[in-house]
């Protein structure tokens, strides 16, 4: 579980320039505040500088900038915050799997799995799924029939793919995680929903990251698209034949409808809704909860939604958000008749 | 994987008159765009028409005035998005279980299990349950004490019953749904919260489809109902003692409160909110992300929310309906003081 | 399924005073309008004391005052909704499971399950882990490496914990509930999401609830971490080092971003959503639906969003909420206009 890494190893890894002693070992990360004398921390918000004098860590990840304020020993880098990614996975404890295929598991005959590949207990893979080199398959995963799975693939205990989902290299998968479901799809026919079967698969390209409990639906006819390098965070729910754009992130509850085409480099805060059937250009900000409505050409931040109150007012506020309309027509009357009896009539000029 | 059949059998499925070849074979389904030459392809929305020329389909369905202007082959039908939906699901690649209960299956030994049922790996079926005909229950589904599941139900690997859930004919419950869990009952007892046994069940019609990922709690005290023909996407939320009327749509990322009443026919859009105990008439629409806080007597159409802005307009937008009773208030003594100076007393008449 | 108990023995079990037939059987519960002649009912909301009378139930939970003009039988309490709730229990058909594992469970050599623990089939739990005694872990359960699982817990069929997650005693976790998933962590290169490993864990206080397909994130460095007494209801999102104070409860679809601290006896409404990194103090409760962008710092009730309305008239509020600040503009321009023509030329006085 822990790992113990020398100063000088990590400064290797890094390539930081490192001041203080190679050889002080390192057996874990911690924040400022946190950490102890055998943990390395960072400062990456300026906000923390605070806690630089008071931290008890063995060293830190520091800019060049703000090492020379610091006596101790660091580590120097340009982006604190990037290094300390890079090194996280060196003190992640989260256990690693052996390769081999778990005797309760059961797969089709015509499956093919790498023999480098992980497949835990009660795994389920479906005739002629493909599951490449490297791959880990947690406990109680379903690999449905024509899956593809790329090389270095992780996929978390309990992750779903229906038939015909076809994943890139180094994509992790949280638990929960459903890929393929049936899309919402019905013809109505004198009141009464006809379901439409959802022939389609799903695309999802390299170094994605699927997070917990998120639903990605299959294409109605095509494929819904998911391009390289997305991450997408627990609870979202992306409908049938949506294609999301290379590097584009959403946090956690955010809702798409079908047909939806999302850019390159968005990011979608969370809870954050979008109707069917419109364009999200590249390098789009949603902030969270906002309900999109109608298809953005332009970059840049969008918001919907109202700002919290005190419920008391909050009251007020929405019962007046009902009269606007009569609100707005009568400060034009007003401008009117005030334009009548002052010298000047430009009574809106400023609108 | 790909069926293939000939035009003059679909016509005759459908019940089209057929314009063309009848021995030519089709291979799939596809949109106007997309659509090769052994795809069929249908025109339901107009504002596609202005693919029909240039669509390399083998044959396309078309409503009669839309087939006087299309020189290719046809199939001629009042309502070719019907019978799209009707003939999609010969073209569904979806694996077809076998009947018959996997070895790795545990059954209580007073279940009973329909012979034509499929019961796939993993699949717990718990005391006293009853597995209708033509059933197919997917890889790690959990069929609790006393459920019961009607004729040719199709239930997607990793569905979970709790006890006591009864479902109707032809449902259908993609992964990760959960039906039956132990819904928010608490009383409060100085400050702590104390557990309320939920001793209802779940009640679910025929013809029923539930999402990915959806909860339907049990009842605290009688059941939970969904009606027949009720659709409800990923994600959802009801309640315990919610109950949907026949033929109710819900997109996805809905949550519905304990003991809400909906009616029948109604359009939930994706992330509405309804809170607890009111009343849903029929035919009520909802559109997305909708706040419903009281019930709801008419039919028609309701939203709540407001529409996205630029962040930097948005936040200005959202200060300003702080202060909005202020301006409301300040608009009236306006109109009042220039009732006193103008001829007309009458300040809000058009109010 | 049905418990049969005497209306003495539940007088005796809650400390009631008992008004009628102590060997009156009673074989379960229902609401006053449906309880049958063998049911007991009880009087909790005033609303509801119209159905007294009519009430063919077997006796009822009632206040004093209310006992006082009902002829019929009677357990009188001084809070007939936590004598309701004491004595579900009582009446709940939940099946309960037998000590011992499943011979289908997978259990790691070095993993402790104390023999009064309950392992349900196709379990797996990891290396290092301890299940307390009394736990009952439901089918498909996964239990990751070191976790710890305090006495009398009970896990739903399909619960995921990754490694280090640590529950305390008394603990309800519903199906399809994921704590430990690996919290939504990126830093940015270029453009490029690189993945932060999650070193952190989950410690969960003792009597806490878990609700259906609700995802709780590991820590990126120390624990996230859920107090004693809290009610997490179903498809709630807790980011990577959230804090949730004792006796605070989440109805559904709740997200809370990463590093956010929730106080102590709060409540959130349904599909309420909170940025990261902020802090809410105790006793603070938030109506569905509220977008929570900033610290509370004062005990009370808050809310955004706007009333619901017609949609027709919906669209013409959400177009002058554009253009409010133009609104608030012109009505300031107006007032001060008006007050250059009018004696008085305080225009503003009461906003």
């Amino acid at each position: 579980m822990t790992a113990t890494i020398k100063l000088g190893q990590l400064a290797e890894f890094l390539g930081a320039t490192l001041r203080g002693d190679p050889e002080k070992v390192i057996t874990g990360l911690a924040t400022l505040q946190e950490a102890g004398p055998a943990q390395l921390s960072f400062l990456a918000n300026p906000q923390y500088r605070k806690y630089l004098a008071e931290s008890r860590a063995a060293a830190l990840l520091l800019k060049p900038a703000d090492a020379d304020g610091f006596a101790g020993d660091a580590l120097i880098v340009p982006d604190p915050y990037l290094a300390y990614a890079r090194i996280s996975h060196l003190f992640d404890p989260k256990p690693k799997s052996a390769s081999g295929i778990h005797p309760s598991a059961v797969i089709a005959a015509d499956a093919v799995v790498d023999p480098t590949a992980s497949v835990g207990p009660f795994v389920v893979v479906e005739s002629a799924a493909r599951i490449g080199p490297g791959v880990t398959l947690g406990a109680h995963c379903f690999i449905g029939a024509r899956c593809e799975i790329g090389e270095g693939g992780w996929l978390a205990p309990r992750v779903t793919l229906y038939h015909d989902v076809r994943i890139g290299k180094r994509v992790v998968i949280q638990s929960g995680a459903v890929l393929g479901g049936e899309g919402f799809g019905f013809a109505k026919e004198k009141g009464i929903w006809q379901k439409i079967a959802q022939i389609g698969g799903v695309t999802v390209g390299d170094d994605v990251e699927i997070g917990v409990n998120t639903a990605i639906d299959r294409g109605a006819l095509a494929d819904t698209v998911i391009g390289n390098g997305v991450k997408l965070d627990n609870q979202i729910q992306i409908a049938h034949n949506v294609q999301i754009g290379d590097h584009t992130a959403m946090a956690a509850c955010v809702g798409i409808s079908g047909s939806t085409r999302i850019g390159k480099h968005c990011m979608l805060a969370g809870g954050v809704g979008l109707v069917g059937h419109i364009d999200i250009c590249d390098n789009v900000f949603l902030t969270g909860m906002t309900m999109v409505t109608h298809s953005i050409t332009e970059p840049g931040a969008y918001s919907s939604g109202t700002a919290m109150q005190p419920a008391a007012e909050w009251r007020k506020s929405a019962a007046r958000i009902r009269q606007l309309d009569d609100i707005a027509r009568r400060l034009r009357q007003l401008e009117k008749r005030v334009g009548d009896v002052t010298p000047d009539g430009n009574a809106s000029s400023d609108g």
